[in-house]
């Protein structure tokens, strides 16, 4: 069975555990050195995580999934990173030599079951099915070979975006990418063993059911190997960095007319050895 | 006096304290409830330390300075923010309607004194004069004309950027303004009690003495209170956020032909009212 870690709250507290199909194993009481899952991926400790796993009993049923790292710093995402992305902006230009990279703030994102919330400012609520990586062994200049070994575990992103805001001012993307819980990571994290994971990894995106999204990581244009490279260049990367490795075409907005997410929506993310991300819509209360 | 708190290092050992002329007094080992100055914020403590201050004595006058937030998770810089800039760019643009905004981590920054990273890949570092704010006391969108009330404090920004790795994509500055420790905040924080201290504001940029930046606050295109009121429109800010709020013209970028940093040089960046950020530059060792 793969293991999957999340971070949750039940009867008014947070814990991290173990997800299974039946319920949560709470694994944080066991473990008072680690406060938070980002601190057990920063001891390297998700291995010892899946043996004190093995043989618990499901210590909770009724819980709400949070952001599985909702204090990591550092979270850079990868835009433009599928054949006909670039194609899709219609501005005419070459496809780019480098990859387009752009922060979020851990404020901007929610987690399984909780919903995006589409702002009274602008309705142009988009989503954007990908993968999330998070980095385990730190690293400056990795090279793209090495790369794989600086992965601690692999998770869902729907990267939810105000649409009209990222066009708002001069240069990026920043405005129309951070508003509150806006997108969502999750459900759990998988440690990462195999190259597999991610080389043979599916993104299908559905709105209602309707597929919007389907493409494979082995099509992107920098692919994770890379990207971990390119970014590493410029900054240390280190354990509890989470990159989210970039989205398929069929967004919303690119559609004619945009279909815009909207209250009572339902989106799911899936990749295959990882799970579904659910995300219902609400308007902000 | 204005008060001036500094994070710095002395003995081994990190410290946050009240700045003199004559050197620093340790203050943390008071306050063990608030490890960091981010604490101190998030506390709304300033004041305890200026009383603390009153009357005690140095205890350390060999001191490194370290960025005053090292462990900030958000900070927010605001880009083409002075009268001019946008024709800097020659790119036949009119003039934006809204602020450009870019996140930068806190590992792109180093503290006062100590140098600015230059990387074998690119030679092409850049300085850029700013004042940075610090949120004491968290909103969401804020009104301009409460906006102030949610600073806690000030403080000086070179917002030191690799120049040529701003533009490597097909959008974003974020690779040309997160090279690890390319950026300067400091030497301290100075506690924000009136208006003045950012409206009479004046930032004056030198490089080996010669001034290359000159501008006042009092021109900014957004000013700091329609940050404020911008930002929190999207994301609640939070005590310990900062604004790095936008630079004058003069960039090294911005002559013809580009005068970049190289080793050897010394940046300072004068704000009154807070003080002198002064910073060599050093090839990556």
């Amino acid at each position: 069975m793969t293991a999957k870690f999340a971070t949750y709250t039940a009867d008014g507290q947070t814990f991290y555990g173990a997800a299974t199909d039946v319920g949560m194993i709470a694994l944080s009481p066991d473990f008072p050195q680690w406060p938070t899952l980002r601190d057990v991926i920063v001891a390297g400790g998700l291995g010892q995580l899946e043996t004190a796993a093995q043989g618990r009993e499901i210590t909770h049923t009724n819980v709400t999934y949070e952001m599985p790292l909702p204090n990591t710093d550092r979270i850079l995402c990868v835009g433009v990173n599928f054949p006909d992305r670039n194609a899709e902006y219609k501005d005419g230009s070459d496809a780019p030599k480098h990859m387009s990279l752009f922060p979020r703030f851990a404020s901007g994102f929610t987690g399984h079951g909780q919903p995006l919330i589409r702002p009274p400012e602008n309705h142009t609520l988009d989503y954007e099915g990908e993968v999330a990586i998070v980095i385990g062994k730190a690293g400056r200049r990795i090279q793209a070979v090495d790369a794989y070994g600086h992965i601690a575990a692999i998770t869902i992103c729907n990267e939810g975006t105000i649409r009209d805001w990222v066009r708002h001012a001069k240069f990026n993307v920043t405005q129309g990418k951070n508003w509150d819980k806006s997108a969502a990571i999750g459900p759990w994290i998988v440690p990462f063993k195999e190259a597999s994971q991610l080389d043979d990894a599916r993104i299908i995106t559905r709105v209602n059911g309707e597929v919007r999204q389907d493409d494979t990581l082995s099509r992107m244009m920098f692919p994770i190997r890379e990207e971990i490279a390119y970014i590493s260049t410029f900054m240390t990367l280190k354990a509890g960095d989470i990159i989210v490795t970039g989205t398929p075409t069929g967004a919303g907005a690119r559609f004619d007319p945009p279909r815009y997410l909207k209250p009572g929506d339902v989106v799911e993310v899936e990749v295959n050895g990882i799970g579904i991300l659910r995300n219902g819509v609400e308007d902000e209360a």
